[in-house]
């Protein structure tokens, strides 16, 4: 029997932004999927962020009928690391609430690309505690310093899910020589982008891009790392730099 | 017998900042009820934001213990409405979730007029939506204009929570002419700070100064606005503008 664990709550995710693309399907064993991206304009003309949100249960089956028509949404959710039928492990935002507003035809930017629109303006940020799961790598090979890792963030006694960040400067410097397994509280900006890992395949996932980390105190309370963290996909330097 | 009443989750406040000045008290029914203030320097120089905040049960308990040093905080929650003893109305967030930071000396403003202190940098911000408990007044008598009305959130079935909010400059002209009941999603930046009502009253509460104002779409579920609404404290315009 599946034993319903208490989620901790160490991370919130914040969405707001154009629902695109909403597809509803179901598990084998009936479960309701209901999955859609955000589109929004985070930072002016630069920085369109497209965030994969997964809404389970009866009331993705209550939203897939609202996001039929172009609207914007407000999610409150959690950044997860789940493990698609395909095998692999995927990211995606667990939603845990979902509002729906009107969206006017000014509101939206010209297609992309791709055809797609995103909301101009929006906010895509995320925010939790946690341990690094590998030690921050720092980089100068460019125009300023940059700093990789990923945090590791408890989500019930057995599970965690990984959030891998960068940071850029000053904040880039504060991270240097941080060890794996040192906690953190890290808040920044949500994107989805791709990578290519050193044995050349092209990868997916969301990323965080720091604004704030501070140091957390060890507590008492503090569990070990779940076995899980050795897994954790350990993004390589963007391809494109954000400057 | 009080029934438990379900929850909306209609809005949420995110803070990051010094938690100032914790107190713990008990209710004479033996409810534990932790008080802080969020410091926080949220926009440079300018900005400083105080936020009240309140922890209940034993969790109030276990954080008083942590914040007696200077640490930052984390906090998840809700604009709250609440009824002190002494009578009238007031303002706090109601923390679900607090988590905690180092802080050191360099993260920290000088003290202020009244010995205070906040960290730099940090965040608050509220989301949310709901429908206006007053038409929007609108002024054009400085340099831009300018907006307010209040947000009724429902909590509960039976409940709401009034979230004051300011709107400037072509945001402001927007809100113009939406009356009593418009449903929105508001979002901003939440700050505490005082007026003078008409009647010569001095008022501090939270207020919301808005960054995106969407209209919602009336729904099927909607329920009318709890009667508290009526009673809602509307503020003056504010002595400061912040430009």
């Amino acid at each position: 029997m599946e034993k319903q664990e208490r989620r901790y709550g160490n991370q919130v995710v914040l969405l707001e932004g154009a629902a695109l693309g909403a597809d509803l399907r179901y598990t084998p064993g009936g479960l309701a999927v209901l999955t859609f991206t955000v589109g929004a304009q985070t930072r002016g003309e630069e920085g369109p962020v497209y965030i994969p949100v997964r809404v389970l249960g009866k009331r993705a089956e209550a939203l897939a009928e609202a996001l039929e028509a172009p609207v914007g949404v407000f999610v409150v959710g959690t950044v997860e690391t789940y493990r698609p039928e395909g095998g692999g492990e995927r990211h995606s935002v667990l939603a845990e609430r979902v509002r729906v507003f009107a969206l006017a035809e000014e509101d939206l930017t010209p297609p992309d690309g791709k055809g797609q629109r995103r909301m101009k303006g929006g906010l895509s940020l995320f925010a939790g505690v946690g341990n690094l799961a590998r030690p921050v790598e720092v980089s100068r090979g460019g125009s300023t310093p940059f700093a990789r890792s990923v945090l590791a963030v408890s989500r019930t006694e057995d599970q965690a899910d990984f959030v891998p960040f960068v940071a850029f400067g000053a904040l880039a410097e504060a991270l240097e020589g941080l060890d794996k397994g040192t906690p953190l509280y890290l808040r920044g900006r949500l994107v989805h982008d791709s990578w290519t890992t050193q044995s050349g395949e092209r990868r997916f996932g969301l990323r965080v891009e720091a604004e704030a980390v501070r140091r957390r105190r060890k507590e008492g309370r503090e569990k070990p790392l779940p076995k899980l963290a050795e897994e954790a996909d350990f993004p390589d330097f963007p391809e494109d730099l954000p400057f």
